[in-house]
Formats: structure tokens, C-alpha cells, sequence
């Protein structure tokens, strides 16, 4: 591993230099300190001899997610993140991070910069900078709900979106239901791809046909509820699992609006359980994540790849919560 | 949850006839001891008030495996396991069992009477009985390279045998090779279907064809060397995937027999990375397990169902360690 003065040897500055931009020091210039951290991370440099009186730092790097809210997906997963590491004397921050942000400096530089030793990363689309850096990052990363192929030092921790298809699906199809549409997103993302797919799988191995007629794609919840429900509640569909609870509560919140009752015309089928899925009207029936688990299983992986047990995917069990907002299909439909 | 006492009013036994089964006492007959142990599962029992000074008891379950050789596999998966939980103050034991125990007691009966309260099972088939007891168990099991659906008290631990093939295949292709064969089991195994599943995936990612003429699948290594291999030789195959290591090593040792150069005639590549892979003629080119720290997240995994946090898979990297069993392609081959 290339030592500070091989790096200040490299760009010709003196070695007090490089350490300045290490430590995020003031009295060096902003494109030097970039221009070091990058060519120090392209060197392989790694800063493994932390000094004793450095404080042990992960960070939680957070995207397009609500995490402040109690009430939305990815404040429990943070918090369960937060008390694992807490207790092991981890200091845990949660620096904020825009997509122009990441276009300024890479992953590993960032890392450097800030001696963060490693990352857990929720909420990020495929069209995020970091994600192409994931894909030869050499800092540890946890990425929730992402997988990126062949790198060690990258792992993926989610729930099994499969298993929860296959348990709403079952439900439904228990309840006389062969007409089942799906309502989500077509976003450029892992997890928007993969409940889709996880769709199309369940409906399989319950031998029903997934009819194009009865699915609807689109990144816009207004667009899934005024074009796409219609369309669907037209074809026949008797039942509809939606990508995410928040989609589910719209869908509802439009079939009232629409005259149609749920679950007596059309059941609905959430994800996530968040902590409205309760109170909505009716209750949503949705496959359950447990959050906290989810945030201290990537502690676990975090950690893990701290101590060279490379984890390429840890996967929760999703469960399936049923409520009032699926019912059995009526006679004649 | 019943108790001891409703044990013994179903079946008109007294209160200290139930716990004398419980905690395998001599003086009551095997019949009334496994009759009251599967009444109690089957009522729901479970051990959850253990006494201050009974142990803390796991087991490790291992089936067709030579786990007691250092040299094979499962050695040092059992060894990892044993670590991590000796380190937190747990008794492992390892106990006999066999296909014909399995159908005499189920394995929650069998874990009441032993007070285990988790298993870390290796090496199952399909046909053991166990498996099928999996699908509804109530006590802690992870299972090695064996996946049960939607029993959140079961976990899948293994290797990505899907990134490890990539892996393997990417290899060859990059030395040339488009004519990639496989050779592996057919027995009624998850694994067994798993990787050769993976070989064909991995074949259509890299845009190369699975052609059935490259393909040999026997339960029989002997049948795997002497009528596939030569079959897939003459049909043009310039690189052949091995299930594992052991039919890898057969197949080296076979083309040598047959006047067949390794790698410069055909390229050979494993899997696991046991023992003696360094040590075959030529060293075998192999996807690496890292059989320690299957070990070690098998205990992870168990000690988080017990605290429900209920993983459904956790699957490490695989790594290519390329050795000398694998070449470039013949120009004119």
C-alpha cells in the first residue's frame, strides 16, 4: 500500500500537504485537497492505521428517503443502523449527500475525507453517481435495497421481495382471486425492478397469468391512480398489489373516489408496512419489513466486511400483515 | 403456549412422566417418551423458561459429509460455527443422526428432548426426512446450501453459486473459450440444482450457449469421468465446470489417462476450494468458499432468530482463485 509521502511524492507537495487534505484542513485549496484525495484513492492508498484518539466513524449515506419522518420508510431501518452501532462505540453521522454532490467527488475520496471506515447507503436510484463508484469502491458498503455484482467490499441487505410476492399473491389466490394486477413505479432502480419481477414470479408458480392488460407502470403516483386503476378496474382486475404502501393508500384513496369499494370490488395489496399501512382507510393488508432489523442486520454486514467475511447478500424474511383492505373475490366477478 | 401440566392431561400422564421425557430420563419406556415429546411440539411447546443452570445448547446436524476430515468439506464450516458460539458461552454438541433416526423422532421433538435450542444443519439431500420437518419447525434451524420457503424459522446460509459461476465463466471467456461444458450431480439435492442453474445463467449472461451436447450430469463421479467426459471432449467442449472439487480432481485425473493435456487440450475450474485443490495435477483453478465464515454467519444468522430477527438468506461472495488447471484456447480448437 502506497504510504503519505509516496502520494506527495506522486504530485509533487510536501507530505504535511497530503495529511492536510486527509484531515479536512482549511488552509489548503478545495481542488488540491480533491485532487490529492482522488489520487491517493486511485494509489489504493487506505487509511488502516487510524491513531488511537480517532474516533471509530461509519456514516449512513441517505437518498431520495423521507428518514426524518417517523412515519416514513427508512427512519426505523437508520434507527436500528444507529443502535447497533452505538453499542459496539461507533459514532454514527448521517452527512448530507446530493446527487451534484457525488458528480464533485468519489465514493472512496469521500470516505477519506471525512475517515469515515465505512457505509451503510440507503434510497439510491441507478441513476446516482456513488452507484457506479459501488461497483469498485474499495471502503465497505452496506447498500440497502441494491446489488452490485462481484465486488467484495459491497453488499446488498434487503428483505426477499420473491417471498413476499409469493405470500400476497397466495393470500389473494386462497380468496378466489386469478385476476391479479400490479400498480409500481418504472423507475431506474434495483428494487423497483425487482418487486416487479418478484411479481411476475409469484403469479407464475401460482400457475396465474400475468396479463399486461392488468399492469401498470409508472413513476408518477398520480398517473398509476388516474390512468393506470381505471384501465386495470376496467380489464377485470379483482385484486392489485401495489410497489409500495404509499401507492396502496392513493389507490384507496382514488376507488372511494371512484365508487369502488375495498376489498368488496377490488382488494389492495401493500409493501413496506409502514406506520400509516394501519390507518388507512380500510386498514391496508401489506407485506411487512421489519425496519430495525433491516438497519442492524447492515451493521452486522457492515462489520462483517470489516473482518474479511464478504457477504454478498443478506435477505430478511418479508411477512405477510393481513387487513381489511383485502377480501374475497365476489361471485360473478 | 401449553404447559407441562396440559402435556400431561391430554395424555393422561402425570406432570413428572412429561418433564422425565423432557429431559430424557431413563426410567420411562422410548415409546411414551417420543409420544409425549410430539404431543408437546405439536401442541406448540417450547422450552422457554430454561433453569439458571442448564446449559446453553446448540447443535450442528451434518449429513453426507466428512465434516471430522480436515481435508474435506464441511471441516472448517463446523469449526467456524464452533467459534463463534463457544466464544458467547454456548455448548455445541454434534450429534449422530441418521437418515433412519430422522424418520423415528421429528426434528422438533428430537430438539426438546435433547434441550438444543438451535441447529446448524449441513450436507442435507432432499430425501432426508429432516427437510421435510423444516418446512413447519419451530426451532431455530440455519441450513447449509438448503433453502425452505416461507418458515421464518429456518435460514439459508451458503455461497452465491450464481456470482461464482460468473466468475468461472468470465474467466474462460476471457481466454477465449466459447465452448464451455458442465459436468455435476443429478441427485435430488438443492445445491446440486442450484449450481448447474447457475451454470446455465451464467453461460446466457456471458451470450455463449448451453449446448447439451457440453453437458454431462451423473450421480456417479465414476460415470461423470467415464462416459461424460470423453462424450463432451469428442463433441468439441475446450472448458469444462466441475459441481465441485472432487469431480474437478477426477477429471484431471481421467484426461491425463486418456492422453489429454490440461489446460492446453482443455481447461478444467472447480468449486469450493478444499483442501487439496492447491495440491491436483495441475492446480486447480476453483471457486472459493470461505468455509470459516460460512461457519461464523451460520451462528450469526441462528442467534438472530432467536432474537427475531428472521434472516431468510444470507449468501457470501464466491472468489475465483485461478491456479493452473485452466488456459487459453487452442487456436484452431
Amino acid at each position: 500500500m502506497p504510504t503519505i509521502n509516496d502520494i506527495a511524492k506522486k504530485l509533487g507537495v510536501s507530505k504535511s500537504t497530503v495529511s492536510k487534505a486527509f484531515h479536512d484542513a482549511d488552509d489548503i485549496s478545495e481542488t488540491l485537497r480533491k485532487k490529492i484525495l482522488e489520487t491517493a484513492v486511485a494509489m489504493g492508498y487506505k487509511k488502516n492505521r487510524v491513531r488511537k484518539d480517532d474516533p471509530r466513524k461509519l456514516c449512513v449515506l441517505v437518498q431520495h428517503l423521507d428518514w426524518k419522518d417517523p412515519a416514513g420508510f427508512g427512519h426505523d431501518v437508520v434507527l436500528g443502523f444507529e443502535q447497533a452501532a452505538v453499542l459496539d462505540g461507533w459514532e454514527v453521522e448521517i452527512p448530507e449527500i446530493s446527487k451534484e454532490f457525488q458528480t464533485q467527488i468519489s465514493y472512496d475520496a469521500f470516505m477519506l475525507s471525512r475517515s469515515f471506515q465505512g457505509a451503510f447507503a440507503l434510497g439510491f436510484s441507478l441513476s446516482d453517481p456513488w452507484m457506479e463508484d459501488f461497483k469498485t469502491a474499495g471502503t465497505p458498503a452496506v447498500l440497502h435495497d441494491n446489488y452490485i455484482p462481484q465486488n467484495p467490499f459491497v453488499t446488498y441487505v434487503g428483505v426477499n421481495s420473491e417471498e413476499g410476492f409469493d405470500l400476497a399473491v397466495s393470500h389473494l389466490n386462497r380468496l378466489g382471486h386469478t385476476r391479479i394486477g400490479y400498480l409500481g413505479g418504472d423507475a431506474n432502480s434495483f428494487i423497483v425492478r425487482a418487486r416487479f419481477q418478484a411479481y411476475l414470479r409469484a403469479m407464475e408458480r401460482c400457475r396465474l397469468p400475468a396479463d399486461q392488460n392488468l399492469i401498470g407502470r409508472s413513476c408518477f403516483i398520480s398517473e398509476c391512480t388516474s390512468r393506470h386503476l381505471p384501465r386495470l378496474l376496467n380489464n377485470g382486475a379483482t385484486a392489485i398489489l401495489c410497489e409500495h404502501d404509499q401507492l396502496a393508500n392513493a389507490v384507496l384513496v382514488h376507488c372511494m373516489e371512484l365508487g369502488v369499494h375495498v376489498p368488496k370490488d377490488v382488494s389492495i395489496v401493500g409493501f413496506d408496512d409502514t406506520a400509516f399501512a394501519s390507518c388507512t382507510t380500510p386498514p391496508l393488508t401489506t407485506i411487512r419489513q421489519d425496519q430495525n432489523a433491516l438497519g442492524r442486520c447492515g451493521y452486522y454486514a457492515l462489520t462483517s466486511l470489516f473482518h474479511h467475511t464478504y457477504i454478498s447478500s443478506l435477505l430478511l424474511r418479508a411477512e405477510l400483515i393481513e387487513r381489511r383492505s383485502t377480501g374475497p373475490v365476489q361471485p360473478g366477478t
